[in-house]
């Protein structure tokens, strides 16, 4: 059993969550830190998620909302930036580029940070007539910003990979709707797919996308008390439909320029949902993003050896719709391997030995329950579906009670910073002035997050300004 | 009917295929050249049919074999490159770098023109014992090589998206046996799905990937006589897992250094797609690669019009497994109609007037047909999946008709010239010696294409340089 400590986690989820963060992803060989500086491995047990990620999206927000997949150039010219004032100055300082030498065309090209300026670029040909309107056009790819703070798996890195979606409209009015539905799809996908409770909001004036008119987020809140932005959908106005000079032939035969949004998430969720879930064990996932939905240890004995590895195998065929992983192999204990598939995230444990051979059951225990359950071989495929079901449900339902006790409101200064100190999500009367929340930010490190999209009325004064309350804001600290 | 003779191909393909292959790709919108040099954007129409490779690759490569997705970094460093000699020298002239300056590592990053070196870096430290291997992994992404000749839509650019399955053996044997599998099974896509027929075979020594033991290719004919290469499986040997440092515990607890390949197809075969089957009225895809399946067009008269337009409505709804679209616009004729979805390469064409309606029918035709079918609507779920499939079969068998009619084989040096004047795919016995390589495609432009997998036996001598013949080699001019 030496093997399992060595390769258990170390660090407690309570005592040093970073530490205890970055040893989940690497154990669970999710992810691991590349040889090149600021980049990420997503190994195939981390990829998997993101392909689980993408099939939902595409069935809950692309297909509902008749949005095509597109592949835009990797390359965007650096004029393309300067087009757009707003987005150019928002995105210079992380920007990695090509040389003018290589190119040839005496000029550099960005690797792209986000994909606005080269997709509206063509976006300026195909849009003629409002005909062509609404445009719906996602990209999944990979994308580049030189952070140069410290590489935090799957949170911060040079390279993550996302999607990017862009649409066009030809009223503001249709505009604003959908980039407020598509937002609510972002939340919906967070919690049905990943278990993981957001806030759904509207970003300040100083927090917004480089370039929009507003931001709208989903926020996740960690366990130790730090804000995830996990999403965002931008209402971009008309601004880079003029820079770009898209503009379309109305019914009323006259030329106007359309409105238009982008949205994006990222593999960033694949953090967001290691810390909301995974235990002092390791890895815990939500059965639905799961890649295998269980395990099957048989316990083998002299006693009934051949029948307890035949009716294993029959049971790995009988429930290949799960995908089941069986490990049948002799050299480790089950100890052992129950500790590996822990630390993996393995949403549910079948263990069969010769005792529930003879009465014909098996033993299931959940990656997050106590108990282990005897259940008859025919009920197995009745009785597993409702088994991971309420997993799913339960892993929901903690993680909206954490952060449920996590929230404060506060009325006063003193209230914000001893708040802060408790790592609590912020819920405060506030004027909504970008110098406040500046001076906030430098008084206690904390950010503005969002006001909910379900408004909710500010009453009395700013605590820190004195000037009228504007809006309800939700502050934190942040990653 | 004017904008139809506009937007309609100009040019024929027999005429000047170079053009009218730009003119259909256009024209269809699968595909644009991008404002930056040398990239284009694949169009969701395009897209579409890259969508629909990667599902049927999942299901018939990647599933069976249990080769897991993953994701490597887009950057290497230029060290990396210089530790296999020949994957350096074979790939260093189409390299894009980023500045030493911005990565501030003291050493430059290359873009990724494929992941050999950055995978197996990690390989180095994920790989340990017997138990690790064998390793299968693929990667979805783009990479970039810089090439300096004219762009070409899917054929030759400077970025492109592609596969590339990168395995690990514990014997020189199984990594044969699955390199040549590999193969096999892209033959297999290439047919089964895009009607498209290959020569399956090995690359000559100097054709061969840069740090390979050798290539297997499947090589695609174009109707103007040029080969196009469209995927390859490469035996990579232990040449890699030597400059890597990747070693694996034997079960004789000895150490040993695993066996590899890499195997990739990308965008590519979309341009061998359209030149395969396309014509003068536009694209034709093959059913199995169509997002829409069909289109149906009411034909609309003063009598019956909401009878025939319900109809339609209706039939759009029962159809919808076969994703129809629905043109019951008023603007265009339905001659207009008929050549822009032509043009798009939609399969099937189902009309329905008034006088279908009291029949109880429907007229469909196909996209390569010459006839119209009457088809009862009683009729039509069971029958447009047989008209689908029998389209689906003529293209191949046509496809296969017209490469077969282009092979000559040849015995002389004359009759080499003659058979490369008639763009033929020619058929010789070779001496298999690079310096006769080098001095056929210096006197004839032609380039070696590949022996076949299924041998065949060389007889008498070369016919350039009457050395004995050694095998049976394809060459032709190339894309």
């Amino acid at each position: 059993m030496a093997k399992v400590e060595e390769k258990g986690i170390q660090t407690k989820k309570a005592e040093d969550m970073s530490k205890w963060y970055e040893e989940v992803c690497l154990k669970s060989e999710i992810v691991e830190f590349s040889t090149v500086k600021g980049c990420m491995v997503i190994r195939p047990r981390g990829y998997s998620i993101w392909e689980k990620i993408k099939e939902h999206f595409e069935l809950t927000i692309n297909k509902p909302l008749g949005v095509k997949n597109a592949y835009f150039p990797l390359f965007i010219p650096e004029s393309f930036f300067h087009k757009e004032t707003e987005h150019a100055e928002g995105f210079s300082p992380e920007v990695a580029w090509i040389d003018k030498e290589l190119t040839g065309d005496g000029e550099r090209l960005a690797i792209r940070p986000t994909s606005e300026t080269i997709m509206y670029d063509s976006y300026s040909r195909w849009i003629r007539s409002y005909r062509d309107l609404p445009l719906k056009i996602n990209q999944w790819c990979n994308v580049v910003r030189w952070e140069t703070k410290a590489t935090r798996l799957f949170l911060r890195s040079r390279e993550f990979l996302w999607q990017e979606g862009h649409n066009v409209y030809e009223t503001p009015e249709e505009c604003e709707t959908e980039t407020i539905d598509i937002i609510k799809r972002y939340a919906a996908l967070c919690e049905n797919l990943l278990a993981m409770p957001v806030l759904v909001g509207k970003k300040s004036e100083k927090e917004k996308f480089a370039g929009a008119v507003h931001t709208y987020t989903i926020e996740g809140f960690m366990p130790d008390g730090k804000a995830l932005q996990s999403g965002t959908s931008h209402n971009l106005g008309d601004g880079f439909g003029k820079a770009f000079g898209i503009s379309f032939l109305g019914k009323d035969e006259k030329k106007h320029t359309p409105f238009q949004n982008s949205w994006g998430l990222s593999t960033r969720l694949i953090g967001g949902l290691v810390m909301t879930h995974s235990d002092d064990k390791g890895l815990v996932l939500p059965p639905m993003v799961a890649e295998n939905k269980l395990v099957i240890i048989p316990l083998i004995f002299k006693k009934d050896k051949e029948a307890v590895l035949e009716k294993a195998k029959e049971l790995t065929d009988d429930l290949k719709a799960f995908n089941p992983i069986l490990d049948d192999s002799e050299e480790y204990s089950p100890g052992y391997k129950y500790a590996e598939y822990e630390l993996q995230g393995i949403p549910l444990r079948i263990e069969l030995g010769p005792r529930d051979l003879e009465n014909n059951q098996v033993m299931i225990k959940t990656r997050i329950g106590e108990e282990k359950i005897a259940v008859p071989f025919s009920e197995l495929e009745k009785r597993i579906p409702e088994i991971l079901e309420e997993m799913q449900n339960e892993l929901l339902r903690k993680a909206k009670e954490r952060m449920d006790s996590q929230k404060m409101s506060v009325s006063s200064t003193e209230g914000f910073e001893k708040a802060i100190e408790k790592s609590k999500l912020i819920r405060m009367n506030w004027c909504g002035e970008p110098p406040c929340e500046l001076d906030i930010k430098e008084k206690t490190g904390a950010t503005t997050r969002c006001t909910l999209l379900e408004e909710e009325k500010a009453e009395g004064e700013c605590p820190f300004c004195n000037k009228e309350a504007k809006e309800v804001m939700y502050f934190s600290r942040s990653y």
